[in-house]
């Protein structure tokens, strides 16, 4: 009964979000008006409210309301763009910082190349920023005997697969990826400034070079809201 | 510093997770055997285990403690095996209820078709299981001019594209796919037996056939700890 009516007011708010008429400075109005302006109760909006909320299309802020979400960024893992890259074609802001870089074993990393689980790795540890919000925690664990000197690099400023090319000749060649939801850890939560449980998504990706060698692991912890993944897939009539 | 040790921990106790040295019945041993075991204090245990719960690996059950979580189920998006068939593949059982179906207009089904936002689809409201825990809530919306008497058909037990091949003739030759981690909304969270708000990974799909008509689009809400999704690429020389 009710049920259809809040599932076409979510609609109606969803198409008011992605249409011209924006809310003045990504703020939507108090919930009394708006429960008004759509002749419904509170309890109702509140469904749909929470409804885009679970979306990541608008979020709470404490004692100040709903604001509109900044749009998820788009990213195609079937392609080789890498992250400076594809946050400015969508007209954003990319930084980054080095947390954190040390020599050692890393058992999903051997695992996921299929090394002996005692080998050591190059890792360097990230935040990723897209318009100044953290958005990405990540670990990049790279075979040495790929790249021996490898965290002499500038890994702030430049790309790893920028310098895995150029420094070593490597080319990135057989991908493959485990993408799955997960509950940010404490660790990944603090580093992106939000609190241990908050929904994340997690991408994995074991890389070989064009000769099958392995190359390097990655371990991406996104904020659930900042990231959609999209592929186009043909089939071969 | 204590950094350092909690992660080797939760490696230690993600090698014994993935063993052949199974814990009995997939419940681990009490926090303060744990903890003695492993000559750790029970903060820096409880930091490990909460880094293998946002894993998705094991998961608490009121007072009963912590157990091993089923493992997740592996889908690979970019090929055209269905639900029944990818879930006994892997040894699981699969099941499918109908909630509901109907014929109406749906905004997001049409902005991803291209069809005019007002045009009507038929829709179908499932449930889906492994091992008889609920893990997937999904809507199917089909354009009506490609299987108009589509809702006579029995969806419990048949592949919604197993009808559309053998009774329409129709191919899934396109598709184009988003991912993103949500926080389940109030109605998915209900169909799934959780929480509004936990945890999920929304995927949507764009279906259209070999003359790039439009034919179907659908809404998927899975569970966070129950789908890994696994993708293999190569890169053209």
């Amino acid at each position: 009964m009710s049920d259809a009516y809040y599932l076409r007011l979510t609609d109606h708010l969803r198409e008011l979000l992605s249409g011209p008429e924006a809310f003045e400075e990504g703020r939507l109005p108090a919930e009394r008006t708006l429960a008004e302006r759509f002749r419904t109760t509170r309890v109702t909006l509140r469904q749909a409210l929470a409804q885009l909320e679970g979306e990541g299309l608008i979020h709470r802020s404490n004692r100040r309301g709903w604001f509109v979400s900044p749009a998820r960024l788009d990213y195609d893992p079937t392609r080789d763009a890498g992250f400076n890259d594809y946050v400015r074609a969508q007209g954003r802001r990319p930084r980054t910082e080095v947390l954190h870089t040390d020599t050692r074993p890393h058992r999903p990393a051997a695992e996921a190349l299929g090394l002996p689980v005692d080998c050591s790795f190059h890792h360097i540890r990230r935040r990723r920023f897209v318009d100044d919000r953290a958005v990405l925690a990540e670990s990049l664990w790279v075979v040495p005997a790929r790249a021996p000197d490898l965290l002499q690099g500038d890994f702030a400023a430049n790309s790893l697969w920028g310098e895995l090319r150029s420094r070593w000749g490597l080319t990135l060649a057989h991908r493959s990826l485990r993408l799955y939801s997960e509950a940010l850890a404490e660790r990944e939560a603090a580093e992106l400034g939000v609190a241990p449980g908050t929904a994340g998504l997690s991408v994995r990706r074991a890389i070989f070079d064009a000769q099958r060698r392995p190359v390097e692991y990655d371990e991406e912890h996104w904020l659930h809201d900042a990231l959609c993944i999209t592929v186009e897939l043909e089939n071969k009539a």
